[in-house]
């Protein structure tokens, strides 16, 4: 991945319009959330090119003229609708923002969870702790407060999750079962969601989910509902407590989207933690999605701004790695990386390591 | 102005890599303004084109590494630095959202005035009041809270106000004394800022403020210590009320980024109430900053997204206004406009009416 290696070419005067595209970020957020969530949107979809006036679209949305108006101004301005005479159409943008996926998750994400947390960003810089974590309740971390947040927060944040875990778990699949392990760890295995695909993937693989006791409880009781309750173990741990050890005898280890939630020092010290039940055939496959890994510039840019979420609302010191800091702390596990596969999904990367 | 009137040529591809410009939006703002207000853009912009790496940026700031680093990598992605190997350099935009003033006074304004009350800005839109008032206090409009709202949120509300009036004063004075008035109505003269310009441009002018009596009694403090205590009066009224009157014989009225602030019913019944005492000499001007008027887009951009600000905060009714929606309500009060005076100050204009 090349960007970000030289500046933009851009003139003071284009600076200077960019510059209050940023200034002016949150409001057409807003503006953008509340045209999709209040109808304008997708009225505006089903009268195509044609468009449609301020008057009809208040008339079917049932929004007064006046905030019809000053939203499809602002509008305008942000390249979601465009105008022909009296006549509002979406725009390419438009479309994106109403019927995109990715987009509708990462925004009802930003928003739900984020948004008003983002508000202490400088403080949770400043401080080192997940400053923003407050406008929810009074925990350490997210994941101690995740099953009270807000149900439109909670809602969010597991739809996030899924989203890119879902789009990756297939193609991660033939690659973990190349070796045909027979025993396999799901380090953070939380709602059991890999567990289950692993379990119908593979008949003969026994999984154990590693986790905190709470989320092991989630896990067991999807598991077993699924029928593969002889198929899985449940193994409770705090890992981020390095007294406490791993169970034996793993033919392959699986970490996916979970050291992106802790600090260096952390992650180094539950790679070890991992190592110590290694052999030197154990493969541990860690699957993330790095930010200089990215097929597309625009997967780099969400991954360096979803970094600012650990930092303010999960927990104060993790992030969305490059996978050369990634690769670094593998090394100083005592591991090597022995085969890299890139563009899973949407941008994950695996890396399989094995012990020195 | 010939904005929005085509949608911009955007592939598929362009438009999801701008929706994500979009979801994460809010996130690249704090990010911004953190980077300035923990002073790692000052630091950046005095070591030039050498950069400076992560542990430099630490060392000078007293932010940690990581908070550093995810804060670059983010502003990697926002264009605010760049890279050669392990050194970060700012880019233009950088300098910009650092160094120049009007993109400073308006990311002030939206972080400290707009940001949190922002997240209630589908509710305003619904309800039709201006929702995000509540995280301030439970006041019916912004101008009951004015003097009661948090510091910071006060003096990035005048910053703003001043910044751009200030410019445009100099401006508007040689185009309200052409026909020399003796006797001016300041209407919203609130801290009697242009008052006291206009007793300093003109000798012989007197000027009479119409105002709540609250503004009134800031402004005449002011004036009278400026030495202008027989030169000025002060009118009580409620512009609300229409049947609240103006006091007689004016030879000018001015408003100024005054009637931006109410609805079209309300500016139909102010103009009105102004015709009232208008005789067929006496020039009305309004001044204002029309999103259609704008010489460059990034000024429409910004006032479109500046009349959020009066849906969510404000009083949940006005804006800014598109000319001809001003001129239209001047029609229906009974008045015309003479002249206009386009692009005085940053993007301002002024209409000399008369009555028909």
């Amino acid at each position: 991945m090349d960007y970000y290696k030289k500046p933009y070419e851009k003139s003071a005067f284009e600076a200077k319009a960019d510059a209050q595209r940023i200034a002016f970020a949150p409001v057409v957020f807003q503006v953008v959330k509340t045209m999709r969530d209040t109808g304008i949107l997708d009225y505006l979809r089903k009268q195509k090119q044609d468009g449609a006036t301020v008057a009809q679209i208040s008339d079917a949305t049932g929004i007064s003229r006046y905030g019809v108006n000053v939203l499809l101004d602002a509008g305008l301005s942000a390249d979601i609708v465009w105008q022909q005479e009296a006549h509002y159409s979406l725009t390419m943008l438009g479309h994106c923002m109403l019927s995109d996926k990715m987009t509708r998750v990462n925004m009802d994400f930003v928003h739900d969870v984020c948004y008003e947390a983002m508000f202490h960003l400088e403080e949770a810089i400043r401080e080192e702790k997940p400053a923003g974590l407050k406008v929810f309740g009074d925990w350490k971390t997210v994941y101690e407060g995740l099953s009270s947040l807000p149900k439109q927060a909670q809602e969010s944040w597991f739809a996030f999750d899924h989203f890119y875990s879902d789009r990756a778990f297939p193609k991660a699949l033939p690659i973990v079962f190349k070796n045909a392990p027979k025993s396999l760890f799901d380090v953070g295995g939380n709602t059991g969601r890999w567990t289950k695909q692993c379990l119908n993937y593979n008949e003969d693989v026994h999984v154990t989910i590693l986790d905190l006791p709470g989320q092991l409880a989630m896990a067991r009781e999807q598991l077993e509902e699924a029928g593969f309750g002889d198929r899985a173990s449940y193994h409770p741990i705090d890992l981020l407590d390095p007294s406490q050890t791993f169970p034996s005898n793993p033919d392959a280890i699986w970490m996916s989207q979970f050291l992106d939630c802790f600090g260096e020092n952390e992650i180094i010290s539950i790679l070890k933690q991992a190592a110590l039940v290694m052999t030197s055939d154990t493969d541990l496959f860690i699957m993330e999605t790095f930010w200089d890994r990215q097929p597309q510039e625009a997967g780099a840019f969400s991954l360096n701004q979803i970094s600012l979420y650990f930092t303010c609302v999960a927990n104060g010191n993790s992030r969305m790695y490059h996978s050369g800091d990634m690769i670094r702390l593998v090394h100083r596990a005592g591991l090597v990386v022995e085969e890299e596969f890139d563009k899973l999904g949407i941008g994950h990367t695996i890396l399989r390591c094995r012990k020195r």
